[in-house]
């Protein structure tokens, strides 16, 4: 039962260091594309959902890979402009052991933090749309890019569509001129379900609670839109070795989910869009207690696939919750 | 003091991913050669024994190239016929983490299933040889390769020659018209040592027992030429990390070896192969108590070996047995 | 705050198997340049220290290249001798799980054992030097080397120059028919700090004690010169899974570290190197406690680092000894 | 200006041997996606036009990452069916100087050899479709394919469709038990535009003529819907050297194209399809004179990128024609 | 004999792709530094010369391993300011045969743009210089750069330093509102050797004659400071094949060096910095005919080595100008 | 037809820079091993002759490796003898376009230098032999290796086997004390084969002639036992690019080959050892003049196989011979 999704975001391309090589070292550069939400449309497109992407990406041969790399992960790009104009990147070095994954942003002047939509005609996007995703990246990443955002979630609102919004709150960002707290909360009080933890509930609605589900009651007197909130705790026994778990905000209870032990981790990046695209997808095709668990799970599978899309079938994603085939040969 | 060992089995072309990519990611693969048959031959050659295959190759470059790789192995490949058509291959998705193993199988319509073996002169073939090693994937993959079994198991009899038979149970085989119990029966009642654990005894052998030792005697009462049952117990916490332990069935008693903890495992594909090499070489050599452990150490130091043969000298596992060196830095 | 230091060893080349293949299997090697004194100097100059490296290098490309190695990590180099012959090699396979790594040595008869540092203005080479570093493989690998090395460390006294050395004893090295108790308690007393487990002591000062302690006092007993000896005990779970801890004796008491657990270890070569470099940069710029802190978490990094070379900040150092972002992602 | 064009044909996965090894020396292959009637696809959508492909492909992660290199490439895989079987393959040794490249196919039972394209409503399918494509593979693979592709040929002819066929006569297929000359005239006849050189004219119709335009007058005259025949002259000086130029016959005149020299070769793969789409494109938006050279153009490029598939674009192609910017650095 | 040469320039990582893939294929990027300036000095430090390079990098890890990169060259790094922001880029597409290389840049707004060298003290950094060399491209990067060359050059007349420049005309840079008329005749006219063809002539010079003798003299005309103006001819047979001369003009004759054909080229980048660095080093240390002649022979072999730094010694430029060894294998 | 050959000489463990890389930029190496007369075996092997070879190899991981490369090859190694020491290393850097190729050795003090086939019984070993193959490296490396090769050879003379040497003069050998004045004539006398070219003749023989058939006259008046005296003349063009012919001398007449052009080489080590494995394979299966031609086109076809092995078949060196499939695509 396919369902249509509509996203936001950046498409940025990734440079890692090969192994566990440090940049200092590495001579060579897998490269790759990502991005939060694009991520996160990469997960439901390959769960058989329509996808589409709003985003800008340059008219260069980089910008063409991208495209080119969301087709094959079967995301229609019609709402993507192509623009003179450089790519974001990013480079990752990542760790091992006790030692931690660096990133390195080169994002800044990107043709996508230069676009403003003109000329979209935004209810045309949403007709017949069941799900808008954002992030709080786009907002933080340039004036005309919240102002997008803005935009486009009025649409989605006034096309009745299910919104939701991942807050990652990123302290290097933001550095237009506005505070979190002068954007984001407008933006929020467009979405039904939120993904924040304390610090972002902190930084971008002025909550500073310890309890979690006390502070999203606060969020929710402050942003009345808001149903579900969810957050996953992640300890990071070492760069190699996390513990994860997922907790889920109802107005009624909060749930939590099955907690993971995840030693031998491949790659960490896209853990958390692994993780909102789960719980997109459960929440559409399953209820709240199974949705969490699915999210948590299909998080878990994304340490060990390497690159930022989590290709893992809702099969396997399945298979984990109920405790299946966990690490078995298949054949 | 080498002993000569004859095998019977197909020789697969392998190809399996880079590191921890998915089939959907992978651009390049790795590729060697490998069959359970002859991953325990390439065991038993590498620890300075006279081994023999008798398989059959396509009369091609990919059948060379895996004739080069037994010949580097030091295995005699007289035996080996080559044929046109092609070659059995199998694709190898590593997995890790909770993410499971996957292998894809092509090895229908190979020149080893249409193998029959005419003009052999099996007497020949079996003078002055110690053992002779046989898995239940040949009679598997066609009539004609069950029926090629049942030939040379009848030769290997009449030669008293010592008989072991991996049973190693496979689904997604046997899909030429005959079920496992038509053809293992009259197989298995050929062999002294046999592998199986109690989903094998059910499939092949049609007991359906939840006690080991039980099961085994049941197998003995079918099949009165059943002298040893062995079986590994591999616990999957995850694809990275098992545990692992051997279990002897003798007429007096049940053996036990330590259980071996095996996180970071590199590569499990061949670890039964290992295992019953191990065995082979231990029953020829040593005590069944010695013989047993010896199996189990070289099945664990295989996982640490990349591809399907385990390249670990009869030295290394003594001292894995022992607990000397373990993970030390040698120089 | 910058220290001059200058160490006294050979830079070999270092062939290293890619992944976790066999020697066996191996069909390219990594290449990089190592030697447990340029290890040691690497570190330094990384810290920032300025660092020169006394040693010989063939006339050929290999000692170019190796020479350009040096440069690049910042080392002076104005010391090296570059002469006709060979380069001092090693192979190293890297271990798994219970499998051993192995190292193989292919360094007799190279340029460095014949190196006599004869036309050497010692004298000047002490000039404003606060640190001389050598370490037990040097006199271990020609009479040529062992005098040089005595020469050197007379030098350094001379000139009032704090002087550690490694004791590292090495079995397989010694074969110019001098027993390390006829060279090293010479050497060792010119030194103020020694790294020397039991087993150094035993082999390089007869001392034949099972406490370390008393062990120590016995040492600066026969060599009144040793102010300080470190350790580091090692427990090998497997090739992939130490635990690593540091002991610090001094007069006046016995200074034990935190123990690291160091699951999914990268590459172990070095680590040693890596705890005598942050001990030298500790006891140079902090106090003892902290100097020991300093260099079991310089140690426990460099595991995580492929290569010889220990490419971690003094911030990460720090950090991991106060516990702070470990094995987080930083962005 | 876009037309939408329906192809037909077997998407195989290919596996070569990296740089100029030969398949006795291989350990790794590179892994892509290739096929005649796919290759000329993939040309006309990366040249921005409307482009569907009939075939089959396994219900497993092979075809499923088959399908997803089609999706990259922007075909439409609407009427493509996953079925339970095994995906064809092929293998490559890339030639060099004297030495002559070597293709090891393994295509038999594959699920495209056993497709019949039942259920499939044909006239729906070339509704609206300006041109078709078809090659003399597909009929040589088996009788089902033979069968289909005749099917597939009527309905195009149905619906007004222009037909182009790429006769491509293959000696070691056809072996299903039917003669190309028993299949084949019966495909032509549905055709307006051949590829055909003399050796295919022999086989598939024949015409036993040295002239081509007389082979072709008389090919016209057995097929009278035949309007265009085209032929490339390959000249093979080596394996990376070769020279090539094109013809194209029509009822009035003989064109002939510039002739290009080709030292250096990178990939000949995929040339003769290059052409085929380059011709189609040519013919479809331009002249005959320059929908030749067109073609021919577009083949030479192709040999300058590694892989089955002709990443250039149409600017690229024209400028070769003009000869502007020839092998200059672009920045 | 040494001489003492200071550079200004920017340092950009250089992404290229492996092979001859095309961007849309790349996976992954081989990555290394380069930069027009950097490039002539890391040729003239390999020839033992003393270089120093005045630069700007970002203070993180692509930074620091720029000036890894450097120091391994050994080229002084202590005229490199480190600052906040991001480091120039450049992507490269390998072309081969009739298919162009190509390069994107991604170098606007890096820490070089806003260099303005502030603080520094130019007198002290040209004290017993022999040679400055700069080029067009750092005036065309922006107003800041032009202002930081014109103010290098001031101090390097005021100090009666050796002045080259490599006009080299980018059209795609000069951004900032100025055109390279406004810019470079007042630098110019601080040099007395300049590298420039009749385009660079017309674009930087208003200088638009067909005749390159003719030509020299205008510009000397404009600019007395000039002594000396080179250019080479690249005849482009093809992205692979290319032939290579150089004119030397002077006031009193024009100097025409050997022609050398240049099949299977290598890598063409840091061609025309070869022939710069050997145009220098044969003017110190050489008269103007073999400096012509060693100029033009250091970038008929910068074509055979990978990257942008032409790692050949002086040695084999003198050889090949000699015409000896040529091709061989020597052992 | 087989016939028995055996051949002495040293393996070597080959290092070489990847692609076109030079030493000092490379960070890995691709591994493998040769020799002069393991390549002639090697070749002879591949033709379907029983090879034995006569060598030592380390008793380590090295030496085994080694001889599993042999193994692989299909030569005999129970003439091998294992011992304690060094395995013989050389590093090649593949040269390009005029840039030469390099090749550092480091075989000194390796166990075949140190090997003198003691407790060995030569007439056992040439019972049944048809041929002997040996080259002047042999006994340049040391007077162990000299006198080995001498007693070797006067065994292959008292039992009637023909013997071939490759003079193979190498300046930068023969450091032992002996010129090859001192040696060769000896040996020389020997054998009925001789490849050598004028050089090879003035330093071994003292002939000091220009006149290729008057040097040989002279040979033969010198040596009586020589009948055949084998050249081939390399036009070295530039690294990528040589000619090939050969010339065979007899008492009768002069035989010349045809000239090959050579664009595009791979990899040229070995190419001598090719000719002489093609002459040898010529003169036990073909007459003369065949002989020389196989010799010469097994010569030209080795230059497109990367390793020092040359992994072509008997029909693929006809073919070239005949000019049949040059260069064309195979399937």
């Amino acid at each position: 039962m396919r369902k249509r999704i509509v996203t936001l975001g950046e498409v940025m391309m990734r440079f890692s260091t090969p192994g566990h090589e440090r940049f200092i070292q590495a001579r060579n550069y897998d490269a790759e594309f990502g991005g939060s939400e694009a991520n996160v449309g990469v997960s439901l497109a390959y769960w058989h959902q329509d996808v589409s992407l709003i985003s800008a990406l340059p008219a260069n041969d980089m910008g063409r890979a991208a495209l080119r790399f969301l087709k094959t992960a079967g995301i229609d790009t019609s709402y993507i402009d192509t623009q003179e104009g450089r790519m974001g990147l990013y480079f990752l070095e990542n760790g091992a052991m006790q030692r931690s994954s660096k990133i390195i942003y080169d994002r800044f002047d990107s043709v996508f933090s230069h676009h403003d939509g003109q000329n979209m005609d935004w209810d045309q996007v949403f007709k017949g749309v069941d799900w808008f995703h954002w992030s709080g990246i786009t907002p933080a990443v340039s004036a005309k890019a919240a102002s997008l955002c803005l935009k486009v979630l009025q649409a989605a609102k006034r096309n009745g569509v299910m919104v939701s919004g991942d807050i990652n709150y990123r302290r290097n960002l933001w550095r237009y001129g506005k505070s979190p707290l002068d954007i984001m909360p407008e933006l929020i009080a467009h979405s039904q379900v939120i993904i924040a933890g304390l610090t972002d509930l902190a930084n971008c609605m002025d909550i500073h609670e310890s309890d979690f589900a006390y502070a999203c009651e606060k969020a929710k007197a402050l942003c009345p839109s808001i149903q579900l909130v969810a957050t996953t705790e992640r300890d990071s026994l070492s760069a190699s070795h996390n513990k994860l778990k997922g907790t889920l905000w109802t107005e009624e209870r909060l749930i939590q989910s099955k907690t993971y032990d995840m030693p031998n981790i491949v790659d960490r990046i896209g853990g958390g869009d692994a993780f909102m695209a789960g719980l997109i997808y459960g929440l559409m095709h399953r209820n709240k207690e199974q949705a969490l668990e699915f999210a948590v799970a299909a998080s878990v599978l994304k340490h060990s696939v390497p690159g930022d899309a989590n290709f893992v079938s809702v099969e396997e994603v399945d298979q984990l919750v109920k405790g299946e085939n966990v690490g078995r040969l298949l054949r």
